[in-house]
């Protein structure tokens, strides 16, 4: 353990006290099981009760095994393999599930991950700073969440720029329009503040997840791509990059990997993402391959050799596990600790208890869907919030706060007062389910059209151009 | 699990068994922790019992939680984490001891193990098939044990091709002349099959289990490579790289690292190497790393799109637990198993109870010593077989058997006859040990001063040349 942490500090970090004490409870164990001297289990178990008290001063929290500290020790735990709680949403980079038809308690997860909420002041500043108004995603609370995104502005506004990073897990061919979310307001922000972003694709994490080749998951990676590309990127400031090329034409790239590696163990990953002793040796390992595009090095093509460009990543709040383990490694392997957007999840047509999953057609509309198929989807499965009849609806009104179509407005229905009153209508009665699905229907009917026709213009060429390791038009 | 492993086939093999069998021992122990329902945990219960028996049955042996079964099931444990008789060897990649000054048991080794002997008749088929005199390594059973070496010489026959790889962990800049054994042995298996060679530093490795940083592990891969290419090996059939270095230069070779891990889970790991949850996770994938020079398509440059080329890996015995599981994996993902040959450890000066260390600097001949410094070394700390006194020995006569300096002349004096005088003369006390001890160092003093000036002679030019990926001089 020491040969992988040992950041060299004198005082213990909750993490380091809290591996100790798992140990220690090994150790008590493997003593009564092997019926050791009663004086020998007894000194164990002095130490182990030692730690005990001293972790509770240092972390703040009672030890629970399988609990790690969460990065500062506000949490009461640490993700989806310490989520205890009866009535807690799951939430972890595989599952998303509520039993709430709201969808998922974002609040509370705020406070379960340690995170900090985008209040006004932040979607105000970030205005001030950027010189525009701030995109729908922030005003609305679609991006509700944030880690050290106050940082990112200072600097920025001492002229020390900063780089983007999202990315995509490619398990099909084909992406439904919440997928979209990430990369609609990754662009805005490099818009906005006119920085490089890199995006990677994870086909090796789909192949050691998925019952799928690693050819099948190269090119899921890069049919997915013209759809990101569709979203309007510019190539002079965008890499792209599929795992399975990228870690095969980096050296760079890999020695962060091996550095990150070394500086987590096994009990970490257990405790942040539910790792069992069955799982292959590749899912323990992958969490360093999400983490290393984190830190500036891992791209010495558009970087050079600095190492503390600090890294912006906007992503679904799922996804933050892999960042809290990044975060809590930065510091120790002298890197920036990269700061966070994340994002609300996109509900399914058939309601916000769970993400929608790529693998049934009928739980989101596809950026291949046509017209007519936009419109049956919707019509057919779509969760209203309407009222069985219509009378009753028009009396009592219906409840946009849990009716899908109402939610798809919020994401994809720029203008802000339409958006109001279609609401108030809705909850008044005035407008009746079929109605506003008529609305979404022909906010969405173009928009993906649109998109169809933009990556019908995305050629191979264009593809490899995106995905070549090169200089971008920055210099560093 | 079934994601990692799912070979397909019908019956479950013993490795399948045995991880369900942990699972359930798991879901048991989880069961009685979170006080369950009674008839619950029987039900796991009775479901643990007949796995067991099921396991007993396919594995013809008892189930033993921490020991997975071995390869071909004939041996009651699989390595280190298993090795609980008391009077055991204890051999794994970073352990090497005995209780016994003529060193380690390799008889029985063999059958823990479950590889074979290297018995006359092979040695006899070797001389055959290669047309010339067997190396003396094989003579004198200093390569004692193998796997498959008749398959490859079937293949050989039949004009089917293979090629050798081996390695080395370069841990720091001066290598000992135990290191040499391996490449010795290599070279002389290269030159009489004239087949191509490829050589691993694991940089990346030594990184993971070491207080050492990156840059110094390459460094050491660097300087270690020109110790190697100045045993004399042909740059037009040698590759030789750093993991550093060629993961991040060979897509293919990354994506056979990832097949690997996908089919190996941490309870195999654990088994097999005894790691523990408190271990890296670097650590813990580390072995699919070595595994992957295993099979041929990790050098396209070498052998195009060939993924059928037999590997023949020459090694330490200590080094057969990472190609236990190799061989394990290899025909689940549709790749041909590698064939060993393996050899027995070189003793410290002090004594065949350990293996020597590279840090402590009297515990062997550096390739970097003087004509004096071997003189001394050898004269003040090769444990000597003789008597106390002279007269005794010239009476009793002296034990070659645990004579360190006899030990080093089987290694490195090619003379057969003169060989066997000298032990006769030791043993009868005809010779003493300090003459003993001169015939080692006049043997020794022009063989290491030889390595100097060819190392000399390696220049930064050559490394590059043999450490960049390129096709050699034979078709595939």
């Amino acid at each position: 353990m020491t040969d992988c942490l040992g950041d060299g500090e004198g005082a213990k970090t909750p993490m380091e006290l809290y591996e100790e004490l798992t140990a220690q409870g090994d150790q008590v164990r493997a003593l009564k099981t092997a019926k050791a001297e009663k004086t020998e289990i007894e000194a164990a178990v002095q130490l182990l009760i030692k730690l005990k008290v001293d972790y509770k001063q240092v972390a703040g929290q009672d030890y629970k095994a399988g609990c790690p500290p969460s990065e500062n020790s506000v949490a009461p735990d640490n993700g989806p393999a310490a989520s205890g709680g009866d009535d807690e949403d799951t939430v972890d980079p595989w599952n998303v599930s509520t039993t709430n038809a709201k969808g998922v308690d974002y609040d509370k997860l705020i406070v379960r991950f340690g995170s900090s909420k985008i209040d006004k002041e932040l979607v105000d500043r970030i205005e001030k700073v950027a010189g525009q108004r701030p995109h729908h995603f922030l005003r609305r609370g679609i991006f509700f969440s944030h880690r050290d995104m106050h940082q990112v502005l200072d600097a920025y506004e001492k002229q020390k720029s900063f780089y983007l990073y999202t990315g995509r897990g490619p398990s099909s061919e084909s992406m439904h329009v919440g997928h979209l979310i990430p990369f609609i307001f990754t662009k805005w922000l490099q818009d906005v503040f006119d920085i490089p972003l890199v995006i990677q694709l994870t086909d090796d994490e789909k192949y050691l997840w998925k019952d799928l080749t690693l050819e099948d998951c190269h090119h899921f990676a890069v049919e997915n791509a013209k759809d990101i590309i569709a979203c309007g990127f510019d190539v002079n400031k965008t890499f792209i990059f599929s795992d399975l090329d990228y870690m095969g034409a980096s050296p760079e790239f890999y020695r962060n990997v091996v550095k990150i590696q070394k500086h987590v163990t096994f009990n970490q990953v257990k405790g942040i993402f539910g790792f069992t002793d069955s799982d292959c040796i590749g899912k323990i390992s992958f969490p360093a391959i999400q983490a290393a595009p984190s830190f500036s090095n891992s791209f010495p093509q558009i970087f050079g050799s600095r190492k503390d460009i600090q890294c912006l990543i906007p992503c679904a709040i799922d996804q933050d596990p892999y960042f809290r383990m990044t975060r809590d490694v930065a510091p120790r392997i002298g890197y920036p600790k990269p700061a966070l957007l994340h994002s609300t999840f996109f509900p399914a047509l058939q309601g916000a208890q769970t993400k929608m999953s790529a693998s049934d057609a009928n739980s989101s509309i596809f950026l291949t869907d046509t017209p007519k198929q936009i419109k049956n989807k919707i019509n057919k499965h779509a969760f209203s919030g309407g009222k069985d009849t219509v009378e009753e609806h028009r009396q009592d009104g219906g409840n946009p706060d849990v009716d899908v179509s109402f939610m798809y407005l919020t994401f994809f229905l720029e203008d802000d007062e339409q958006l109001e009153k279609i609401r108030q209508d809705y909850a008044s009665g005035a407008l009746l389910t079929g109605e506003l699905k008529k609305i979404l229907i022909e906010t969405l009917q173009p928009m993906i059209a649109q998109h169809q026709e933009r990556r019908k213009q995305v050629t191979d060429e264009t593809v490899k151009q995106f995905m070549t390791p090169r200089r971008l038009n920055f210099h560093f």
